[in-house]
């Protein structure tokens, strides 16, 4: 794949002309964004993120576009990949490249590596180019000293190039790496050229970065996993568990992005459906307060005895995906975890029935199977594929199995990821600006930066908050300014 | 403008290379029309249509093909318009000009005339071209015998070409006129170059008509208006306040379709906004459930005190557009009524505050006034428009005032249409068949026929119904297969 | 039964000393009646019911007082009788009868026969009581000259004792009335006294009656059976098909007395359950929205396709009771029609299954059938009854299977109670007022009144009405003032 | 006052004649307690708390005699008094003192003292005589060895009882203690008394306390101070911080007992009107969907953005009690915290607004100033009291600011208190069979607990859970029957 480059800036996007539609909705966007537009408020002359080289690996759609640029207005430099091989919005990206005054003979954005419709041997390119720099001005190479993460996949790479470093080799794909295997080996033959091309690339860049801030669940599991092991390479944010991200993007955007998602791939009426969700954490409340909006019956599976139990609270049906499978019109995959919709279910689908998967990867359904098992594809439109099986009944997939709320819609809305993004901006600058204050672990966000992410959002909204007394404060043991609840208040 | 022609087939439509994604979403949508599937197998055979020329002015649509695939099916001959310039989805379009055996070079179809983005003399072109047919075998000039319509423009372009036929003059625009500036010059226009042209025409053609059949509370207004004067020309049968189309189509289509489009258009986080939805009519309902369920607080505006009372018992509140404009994030008008907002609202309205219109007519908001009032306009993309005030607010407005859910998304979903469109083909056949029993007046469907549709898109959802024995039902005075409730039941 | 007399007024209530209560709690109630307070302010001074003798036959509670007292205001003489055995709040009844401005000693208000927990006989001995009004200044036998009925008892027993002293002789129980056995044998025995006691009583009084008032859909239908028939003795004006009737005491009050009931009656934690509800008329959306307002899952059976339907669009299973009624924690008839819920179903529900009507009769649980089914009861506490079946499993049945929010509970809110009873005070002055203006047949009131009912409680909300300008409302082809909808408009 | 005693039995109980009406309640209440049958099952034979001597303060209900009668069946000893003047039920009572084989003569249950409508002295009366056992087999003064509490009055008496001990004197209710006057001047009463009797009672009795287990938001937050403070004088369990306690006891028993207490004590239609919370925590959630479930529009107030903002995304409009006060019809305090409601706000409140406290202490509603205001009294009933103001505007407050779902009605239901009590209990079991296990600190149950009966109760409900395969709860990192979430998720 050949980089384009004009001028000193090198970038991989699909179509330069989209950035002026791109422009106009990042600027619809940024009213959006409350919080990305306090933080440029609060920190455009401190700028605390001079010196900083940002590495993101994010859907790169017009929110992200205003978080990239509060982040350039907070000093930093930046380069760019989206976390998702459907997820990107050309527009968006092309407006990125751009930048707010550039034009397409001088542009003078951000260097973007991403397009909708992306191969996996392209997108994990793309992740490539994003975490390689320039070289410095003293000509030695170069990547980020910081890494902003949706899902873990640049932190995943650099791991995994540091181990293969270490080892002298990279591995073939074994027999127990099976259920990887169509996207791993893509990792691999990556790796495997970059060994031998650079023996040194990621043991050498690596150490210059300070830490990384992750905002997935699944990310986050990674994270502390490698913490656990001993082998996290440097300190990382869990910026999925502040209560603005977790209980908002999650949750409330969800809810928006779910029903937006189904409609334009399908238009199919919600109401009077039979809706299984599988999963009733955050994402799985938000998916099913989105289809009961809508008028649908919703049945939830869940393996957590304590989220089940909050399900029939909500009065839903609680039922295993084997029971509930044949009586719904839609099925939606939520959980985070891995097989949970295998060819054996979707042979037993009604006619129709439509499937998606709204979790982070896209191993909830297995695809894999269902191209194995001798069902035919037809393809309706861009992520919308009817799938026949040979008794003649169909399924209709979404996104191949990817987030479909980015595949067939445009992700969570601006005001969400505006909360989202604050948390990733603010810990970006925690880390930075005190870079001796951190081991290699995972630490969260202190309460008081969640609030204050909070705050900035309720005030958009026009609503108002209540001051506590001196004396209320003191009686239940806060101070006037908060933080107002224990660490473990679960919200 | 030039009709296109191939073979024996006249048509306008935007691009028929569209056909096969065209089809490919009819036969989607087949499955989630049980309705006319249920037609079909009832009347394919028995052909009660056969001899019946339909001239439709109807959304052309995906859905919209489904039912003139029906009505062809039933024998019928047909042609169609849109009955709003943006509605049209041109896929559709061009898969009912190919036709169901057609191919691009060999079109079997149905002639069409419509495609997004019309131009209203376009628009009233269009409809003018699906109400003259092809000379009869005998070289008579011919029109249909039949008319499909919704919103009354297909009827009311009939009703004038009449008119001033009889006076021999088409008057120029007049002051009283005033308030139908735009578009009624245009259909002056049209009729003047008609009259020039035909000086009998619709004199000659329109006794043929056996009646009307039309589904939206504007046109059946309409056609009361006229039967009341004396001055209808012909039969006609009131399809919406059948149950199972104004209860469903205006509550439970707005209510998948308003989210859809206000998600297509600005894509902006509904949940903690303040709506502000003018009507509570079952548009009304509709809309703000749809937008309830997205986490939105609605405050209704309501003249009928009934109407009112039931919002506020179903825990909204009900404020004049005055006294709440200030306070709302996103406006909604639904009343099928005028000037409901005016540009002196916009001026109060917030900023950025999103503006669509989902009632019938384009004259809820006032677009003219907003176009003289100073404000500049920003085109966003098709059918989003920012317009910006003197003071440097702007306010974004949908589908240009026109119906927001057609002109930013694809309208009703199929599986509602297919309730509407099951009574719009009982009451064609009602008409056609018992071309005697009717007089120049407007009747309703019975109750039995509005059961019958009810109790077919149960069954496909998978409801039971119960089945009353002889005991109960004469307990309750009615038959054991129904009709089950008084005439004036409310539902 | 021995009448209480003090002074000229006869009465019999419970206990007189629960009066102060009472008038507390009618205080507060008025204030939750503004439709009441309305038109006691409108027409205390014009006094419309003046020589009007009001013979009623309403659940005689706190609401229904402040209802007594109205019509009072507004000139009438009023004789009062509970239509349920259970219904009766004693200290409303105790109030009523000691008057605003009376003392035990010297009572100065209305005639009551009602207390709760009458038998069988002493409910029709209390219609009975209800009816015979002292004789005239002229000594002559009277009656009442109007009727406010609840059900139709009132009604029904007039016409039935004219019918039996038209044929002269009372009837035995035959074998077709098996159904009605209980019941019917005591009005047959009341009647057959009546005879022998006055062989003309009923023939003399009822051509008095200028005409009925009533407000049940079960005693409406009725009244339509009746009038079909010819049979109907006197004018008769249907309160239910008020919509600020029906559409608000079936659905919001039966919304807010349905968890009420439940919750005095057993206090379970309706969120989780499963709950069965029989019946998606008016009265079944309510409760459905009540128990899923408490986050049951709600399973409607039904048998008109087009309430089904619309069980389904709000998110509902729709299934039969057969077919339910195993997975079933609560069950609620709400039909107005019989035998809904058999024996057979209850030896099939669950350990502790609750059951309950709320619709108007008791023949919608086959109490009869239990009584005689081998299962034992064990009183829990009044109006829960626990019955065990052979196999050890126990049903739980509420207030005998008559009406539970009336039983359990106290029936429907004031508020709601107000806009009924602005129908009922409303429809009796128009009765009375023009009684030459009806025929043997059965009336709506007209929409303008329903309107005017509807503002005065959009007013006490203090909601706001829109007011359309005499354009919009030429527009829509109504008065500003309304009345706004046609009338078969459906709400 | 005199201790009752009947045998060896020692109590205080308003009537033991209504033991069988209580045991039967009890009896229903079993069935919906899955979890305390599970643990009898369980635990039964193996009577893990035998030797415990359990005093207990909570409030003494139906379902705290299936609490109490599980903590026997389980081996313990124990006695009882309600935490709540006005919490009793009475015929629970009666029937925990004769015991399920007891009889009125020969009583065997369990010591309780507590009865509906305790005065303050009374109350702290019964939580010292709960506190006392009977002498030892040797003669020696005893007290609990452990403590069973909610809201902490009894872990503060015996704080209070050893702090005074040690001084050697009860000091004066000084000025800064103005705030708790009247109660607090009680407890000095108290335990001067107690000093003077018995100078070494509490500090004799408290080091045989193994611990406390504590339900409450507000006891854990005075335990967790004391624990700051190293006051505190054994181990704690905080149980209220399960998720299966505070989320679901919380929230879904808030839901279902605020509508009822409200329903109970004034019958007003809550559809339709304005509902003003104060607090979004889990009590305001719940409260919010109570209310909004039975049509009202709710306001939340809150202090802690984070929930405000969760509180917008749920739909209600966030205001300050200042700003909304006036609009309010219904006031429903549930912050636990203090001085929330001031007579100046009940000065603004509209007329018969209606105001009552769901928060744990009666502190949130300034009673006290109400009281010195001005306002006149009127007692409508037992809990509902309307207040007059000078200016002829009355405020209804319920339960006097107490608790009202437990003044008005019967507090959380069975269901909601299984899972509270399964978590004391277990919480018990945890801390008198692991004494050595724990410091004078607050901890809270494991997860694994907190799932366990969270799998009891789905079960209970019918729901089936998904059982992971062993990939996958490797894929997530967890065990195959768990815990399946980190300690900080949020639920």
């Amino acid at each position: 794949m050949q980089i384009d480059r004009i001028g000193d800036l090198d970038f991989k996007v699909a179509d330069l002309s989209l950035a002026d539609f791109g422009r106009k909705e990042i600027s619809l966007a940024e009213h959006e964004m409350p919080g990305m537009m306090a933080l440029r408020r609060e920190y455009s002359e401190v700028r605390p993120l001079a010196g900083a080289r940002i590495s993101g690996s994010l859907h790169m759609t017009v929110q992200t576009a205003v978080l990239i640029e509060t982040l350039v207005d907070l000093g930093a430099d930046v380069r760019w990949a989206s976390c998702n091989i459907f997820s990107t919005q050309d527009h968006a990206a092309a407006a990125v490249v751009i930048g707010r005054n550039g034009t397409p003979e001088n542009p003078t954005g951000v260097p973007v590596f991403a397009w909708k419709g992306e191969t996996l041997p392209e997108y994990w390119w793309c992740t490539d180019r994003m975490l390689r720099w320039p070289n410095a001005a003293d000509g030695s190479v170069q990547g980020p000293n910081m890494l902003l993460d949706d899902g873990g996949d640049a932190t995943l790479l650099i791991h995994k190039g540091v181990q293969y470093e270490k080892a002298g080799v990279v591995p073939a794909l074994s027999e127990e790496d099976a259920d990887y295997t169509e996207e791993y080996s893509v990792i691999l033959d990556l790796l495997r050229a970059s060994l031998s091309d650079d023996p040194q690339y990621w043991t050498t860049t690596s150490p210059s970065i300070i830490g990384v801030t992750e905002e997935t669940t699944t990310g986050v599991n990674r994270l502390y996993q490698l913490a656990a092991a001993g082998e996290l390479l440097f300190p990382a944010i869990n910026v999925n568990d502040s209560v603005t991200k977790s209980k908002f993007d999650n949750k409330y955007g969800i809810r928006h992005s779910l029903v937006d998602g189904i409609n334009r791939a399908v238009d199919v009426l919600i109401g009077g459906k039979v809706a299984l969700v599988a999963g009733y954490g955050d994402v799985g409340k938000g998916a099913s307060e989105s289809l009961q909006g809508q008028g649908a019956r919703v049945i939830i599976a869940e393996a957590d005895p304590i989220c089940a139990l909050q399900a029939l609270m909500d009065g839903y049906e609680v039922a295993t995906v084997e029971s509930a499978v044949e009586r719904a019109d839609l099925i939606i995959t939520t959980t985070g975890n891995k097989d949970i919709i295998g060819v054996d279910h979707m042979r037993r689908m009604k006619h129709q029935a439509i499937l998606g998967n709204i979790g982070h990867f896209d191993n909830e359904i297995d695809m894999a199977g269902l191209a194995r098992s001798g069902a035919s594809r037809i393809e309706i439109k861009p992520q919308v594929d009817e799938w026949r099986f040979p008794d003649g009944h169909t399924v209709i997939v979404l996104s191949e199995g990817r987030l479909l709320n980015l595949g067939n819609a445009t992700g969570h809305p601006s005001f969400v990821m505006s909360a989202s993004f604050s948390n990733q901006v603010i810990a970006q600058i925690e880390l930075f600006t005190k870079p001796d204050s951190w081991d290699k672990e995972v630490y969260r966000l202190p309460k008081s930066l969640d609030e204050k992410v909070a705050r900035i959002h309720v005030e958009a909204l026009g609503g108002e908050l209540t001051q506590l007394t001196k004396d209320q404060a003191e009686y239940i043991g806060v101070d006037v300014e908060g933080p107002f609840k224990p660490e473990h208040y679960r919200y």
